[in-house]
């Protein structure tokens, strides 16, 4: 520790508090996984450069003195010295030779990297190969301008290398062969098993009525923002049924639920004085941009851990405003968060509780308002909605993209609460209302799946179904209470030739999840049955499921249980974890046998649920 | 100065640079008045909280010790003692009353506030007279839990205080009646003169048509993400289609445009190292919080003002990258970027252009393709793009949900690009596509608008008819040389009573524009005329301004221009800024006499474009 580190530990908080070995661990860790954007930043990197000390000082001094260095800039390079990679950082800050001195403007706190030789920049621009492999090396030539082009080639470049590049699938999801679709191709027919319009809400006959009736009346768009002319009875009349939905006093509506996620969370992190949020470790991307927007300290618990949690809670006071951030249904893992335990420490430590259902609007619940109403069935059912652990929640998030087949996201809460963010969130404020015709379309879903329950029922079954299908095979499911169904496969390549070969050889499009969707080393296939998946559909997706997992060696539950077992697949006592949340009773196959024998009697009996609901129409 | 700023300011190079006069200044100065989110938190203030110093301190300091005090914190206690409120704050952060140590931790760098006398939580919660008047009355009393209604109440109070509380209007838009709408009641109807669907393609029947049949055949929603099930035909060619317009490489289409303006900007600044982004004084919201959410070094220029730019980015080194963001129409006051300008100075400084084009789509150019097309008008119409203005934008984004007449939003650029900002922005990857009826509609308006030219040309000639009328009654428009109409009021509550009068009198929906969205004391009406807006609403529109201006006692032009005039109202030599871009030959109407006789004969010719258009389906 030289004499620039003493001092400025003599003033700095930070620094005081902040051990060498700690530093250190952070000049080399990465962001965390859940977070896309933050790539192969460093902790360190990404803190000074939030700072008006260190922050300013890179950038001022960047841009006076080009790449010469940090001269005088004692704190920054204190900083560097307590890295493992010792002086070198500090040695090349004073150097003249302007390559070396970009590559470590660049990445000030970050690990060494082997440069490549020194590109001219049309070499880069044309070929592939001549691709540079560090971010730094987009800086030109000292006095020449920044190589756009070569930073892009660079990024894309990265993702390449780490197979996170993503080849989109051109899907044409087709309304009346739900769920299949046709490809770029018209003739070429594929089944969907990963859509998230989970109960065929998006060819509901409600729906594409209540659209096209309103398209005629009302037009394509709604013209205008919620302030100046795009506010209507579509946009009333929804929020009026959200509200409804969840039992608060008002709704709000955004483009979507990650700018409804992303503003909430932003607005009252930033509003409320000292805020804290306490986030989910698998919270999903929109919260986790909304909580660094918001510039309010985040506090990670671990997934579904109330323990942890409360452990958190407590170490805040209690007067200090808090927002608990987490999901009803973890969508790439199925699992199920601890709603009622959440809500008693939120209770307990004065925090507000804020609830992504998702995932699970439309598919849980007596009326489909989620995880929160299937916790209290009866009670809501009876329509009892005070006092249950619904009525503890502040604040709800919900798609209207999802199980409601359209688009579009929401807020539900109280009246005060809403007029808040309404009256103060830029990504509402500041955006064209959704067009009429969507808004009624979504109203119409919510509704219809208000008063009907056989949808989420026969997804259920459905789901069911294909775990102990895939069980009985040995395929790898994540075990989970819920209606997602991930099958572990540990690779991004494994897990892209798995999607591909089932796609190519068996027309049936499941994506493959990579990072940074998921941790590096989870890969994993995503399903999502639907009341449309009937048994022979089931059937060939099970089967071919068999031969890919053959055919690619992909290792089988068995083989990871062996191993000790990873994220529940193979893992002793993950049984309980297992335990469906919809029970049989609530789906009214007490005392039957196998679910594939049932639905078969079913299917003779003629009762295929969206048969009826579409006859009911 | 005590001992303890002198021993920062040896270390750290933000205090060393600033003057005291400059830290006194950040201690008061509030955010940006563009910036909603930012409220009454002042610049220190936001600079400390981002800072790993500053920032770490307040939080953990206040999470471990509560409101005691940040005892050894000495840069925060020097930075405290520098504002003009000299001892008080750190006096207080030692006292041992509860309240004012409160009062102090939520705002440590801000102005004293009288503090109202305490209000037991209960009665904050009932009564709305007893509604507290600062934020920080929000924390409750040593040991009790935050009171968030107290803190919902204290916003919604401020912004009923300040006038910039906003009413919705129930506008119910009538695709069969454009530009006519139904209230909440369905039999009241009003002539909408302020919506953003701007040549009325929200009812264009090849919108309306290409919307239905996507509907029915491939249903509601997207169904997911556009990696997961959610990338279709539709998206592939709508973004073929944007392409095409800004003759770029390729296009990606997001929820909205303050999404891609958001995700954009975040992600470029974010990632490109050192980056520092250049933005017009009057930039959107979308842009500004693009900025903010990218952490990059802001430069802010003066709205149009190249000589301000450019010695902004004489300033900067030559190799370091930089975004300039700036518009072509301002749509709060009509003014037109100097588009060409600004593309010389990117060039001469290695920086990108980033023009938001979306008030412009649709509206100029022969092929709807905005400004950057309009300047050169004979290129474009012979195919010619290649070495134009429009050719030197690195990314358009545009909407199309205004002059397309739909939802959505996008960016076109180079190929790779938009690949880049494909696979990093978390807004784009995490968010549900748009509706495929959505995207068919959007790509059948931009196709249309490509074709005909004869909707802009209307709006055009209605906009010119419009302005001389309300010119020649001494209305006060500010003049422009775009379609929009802003009419200066100056004063919040007239302009809302003004908005107020239009569709109680007259039936005429004219929202009021107020804070944040344009500056205290900048208040106006905000007027778009469309190809609907023929010559009887024209007349009553006229008419009924007239009758309120008398009655309000609103200022006239001649007024203004009696003080010197205002924001170009009233001012000499504003007669150039008010040329209109569509010139008469683009228009075909030169050596043609006033306007609305020229409108009057083509009425009674029965060429009234829209019908035109309407045929030609």
């Amino acid at each position: 520790m030289d004499a620039a580190l003493r001092q400025s530990k003599a003033v700095c908080p930070f620094m005081k508090k902040a051990t060498a070995a700690g530093l250190r661990a952070m000049t080399t860790s990465a962001r965390p996984v859940a977070s896309p954007c933050g790539g192969t930043i460093s902790k360190l990197q990404v803190l000074a450069r939030r700072c008006p000390v260190m922050g300013k000082a890179m950038a001022v001094q960047s841009a006076r003195i080009g790449h010469a260095g940090f001269p005088g800039v004692a704190g920054v390079a204190a900083m560097s010295t307590i890295s493992g990679h010792g002086k070198a950082p500090k040695a090349k800050l004073h150097t003249s030779r302007p390559h070396e001195a970009n590559a470590v403007e660049g990445s000030l706190f970050r690990d060494k990297v082997q440069l490549p030789p020194r590109l001219p920049v049309k070499s880069q621009q044309a070929g592939a190969s001549a691709v540079p492999s560090t971010r730094a090396d987009a800086h030109d030539a000292h006095g020449a301008k920044f190589d756009y082009n070569g930073f892009y080639e660079i990024e894309l470049d990265k993702k390449h290398k780490d197979k996170s590049y993503r080849y989109f699938n051109n899907i044409n999801r087709l309304a009346k062969e739900f769920p299949r679709a046709h490809m770029a191709n018209k003739e070429d027919r594929v089944t969907v098993w990963c859509a998230n319009d989970y109960l065929g809400m998006g060819r509901n006959p409600h729906v594409l009525k209540a659209m096209h009736e309103t398209l005629d009346e009302y037009g394509a768009g709604a013209g205008g923002t919620r302030n100046i002319s795009g506010h209507n009875k579509h946009a009333v009349e929804l929020e009026r049924s959200i509200a409804k939905l969840h039992a608060t006093e008002d709704a709000l509506v955004f483009s979507s639920c990650y700018v409804a996620n992303d503003a909430t969370l932003a607005t009252l992190g930033s509003k409320m004085p000292d805020c804290v949020i306490l986030s989910d470790s698998l919270n999903h991307a929109s919260m986790i941009q909304g909580i660094r927007h918001s510039g309010a300290r985040k506090v990670i618990f671990k997934h579904n851990d109330v323990k942890d949690l409360e452990e958190k809670l407590a170490s805040l006071p209690l007067h200090v405003p808090k927002i608990i951030a987490f999901e009803s249904v973890y969508s790439m893992c199925g699992s199920i968060g601890p709603i009622e335990e959440i809500c008693d420490l939120a209770e307990k430590y004065g925090a507000l509780t804020f609830l992504d259902e998702v995932h699970a609007v439309g598919m849980y619940g007596p009326h489909g308002a989620g995880v929160a109403e299937h916790l209290d069935f009866e009670a809501h059912a009876n329509g009892k909605p005070r006092g249950t652990i619904m009525d503890r929640i502040d604040i709800f998030t919900g798609t209207l993209g999802k199980a409601y087949g359209c688009v579009g996201g929401y807020i539900a809460g109280s009246a005060k609460l809403i007029d808040t963010v309404r009256s103060l969130a830029p990504g509402f404020i500041f955006t064209t209302s959704l067009p009429p015709a969507v808004m009624a379309g979504a109203r119409a879903a919510i509704e219809y799946q208000m008063s009907y329950g056989g949808d989420r029922r026969q997804q259920q079954l459905h789901t069911r179904a294909v775990k102990e299908a895939l069980g009985a095979r040995d395929i790898p499911v994540i075990p989970n209470p819920s209606h997602i169904i991930p099958i572990l496969v540990g690779n991004a390549e494994l897990a892209k030739q798995a999607s591909d070969k089932l796609l190519q050889d068996h027309q049936i499009y499941v994506q493959s999840i990579n990072y940074p969707t998921v941790p590096v080393g989870q890969e994993r296939l995503r399903i999502t049955p639907t009341p449309g998946h009937t048994k022979q559909y089931r059937d060939q997706l099970v089967s071919a499921i068999e031969s890919i997992w053959q055919e690619l060696g992909i290792k089988r539950t068995s083989e990871w249980a062996a191993e000790g077992g990873f994220i529940g697949v193979g893992e002793a006592g993950s049984a309980l974890a297992e335990t469906p949340l919809w029970t049989d009773a609530q789906l009214g196959i007490e005392g039957s046998g196998p679910i594939e024998t049932l639905l078969e009697q079913e299917a003779e009996r003629k009762v295929a649920m969206p048969a009826a609901a579409a006859a009911a129409a």
